[in-house]
């Protein structure tokens, strides 16, 4: 059982770190709705995301803890409060990027009481490694996600970034296939179609 | 371990479902985001619970799931697609909006594998009758984000619905504190405070 009685000073620090990240809903994607009327923000993604971890967890391989996937796709993104979103297919520079990342992580988990911000600040390494088994299966949700909002607006991403079957491929295919081969397998004629058609 | 190489048919139907879900994030709520630039919708709002949970977990009753907590909030607006979203301090006939509700979930749940449907069905509807500690945990975190949120923008839909003290208590505090006693002993203070000053 855990200690429902401790100091209101651990739940200031916990609703502060609850608070701040609100910001979230106020960063921009690349990635439209399906219907196309707007750009989707971080937070209503990874929302999105986590639930696609829970429907398509059967795609994961057997040591997948779905659980912690679901937990590393809630936080994923929040460095973006500070770092701001890196589409896809945009040109950025990867090394100061990943610097920005690492300082904005360090500030947002260290709103937490030292504990929580630990275990968050490893939880978000441990994704943007992508060398666990839990890591690749998040890592392909977060890819799976914007061509499916892709096909559904009619291009999205794709036409903004004048892309191609073999730039998707690798740049979202092979991240999808790492962590849920069943996916890409599935995924990856229908945006074949796509492009033949479009 | 799970099988990956089910038909591609069972797959069609998660996607169809994971596409339709995508509507939430154009569900408007009564809350604003933090910084009173805009409403908040639904998806964003659902990210933002279940984070509520994981980090407030230690808040709970030792023998509430949080990961069962989590899965909950991430659907337990997926029925505003069809029924819209009742604000709390809103008017509305219970009876109506719970029927529509019911008729909401087997709808967008029914995209699913059968299984599925039913498993998320029979989830949605434990959230709603608030009968288990998970569910009780759930609609804790449900209440306690948005005074959070009007305590930030500086007052939101408490101004908007005008409500004093004893009716936030009514319709939120109560709920608050059968999940988590802790965090409304911790959140009354502050909204007597708020609404002393305001």
């Amino acid at each position: 059982g855990r200690n429902i009685t401790m100091p209101a000073d651990r739940i200031d620090k916990q609703v502060a770190f609850l608070t701040e990240v609100d910001r979230l809903k106020s960063i921009e994607r690349a990635t439209t709705l399906g219907d196309g009327t707007r750009f989707e923000n971080s937070a209503e993604h990874s929302w999105h995301v986590a639930l696609y971890a829970l429907i398509l967890a059967e795609q994961a391989r057997p040591d997948v803890e779905i659980s912690r996937v679901v937990k590393m796709l809630l936080i994923h993104d929040l460095v973006e409060i500070d770092a701001g979103d890196a589409p896809i297919f945009g040109q950025y520079d990867a090394e100061k990027l990943a610097n920005e990342e690492a300082k904005a992580a360090r500030r947002i988990f260290g709103l937490l009481p030292a504990d929580q911000a630990s275990e968050l600040l490893d939880l978000w390494n441990e994704f943007e490694a992508a060398a666990t088994p839990d890591a690749q299966f998040a890592k392909s949700m977060d890819r799976f996600q914007p061509p499916n909002q892709n096909l559904a607006s009619g291009g999205g991403s794709w036409k903004d970034y004048g892309v191609d079957l073999n730039r998707i491929e690798a740049r979202v295919g092979a991240k999808i296939a790492r962590g849920a081969p069943g996916l890409w397998a599935w995924l990856k004629p229908k945006i074949k179609r796509f492009m033949a058609e479009n």
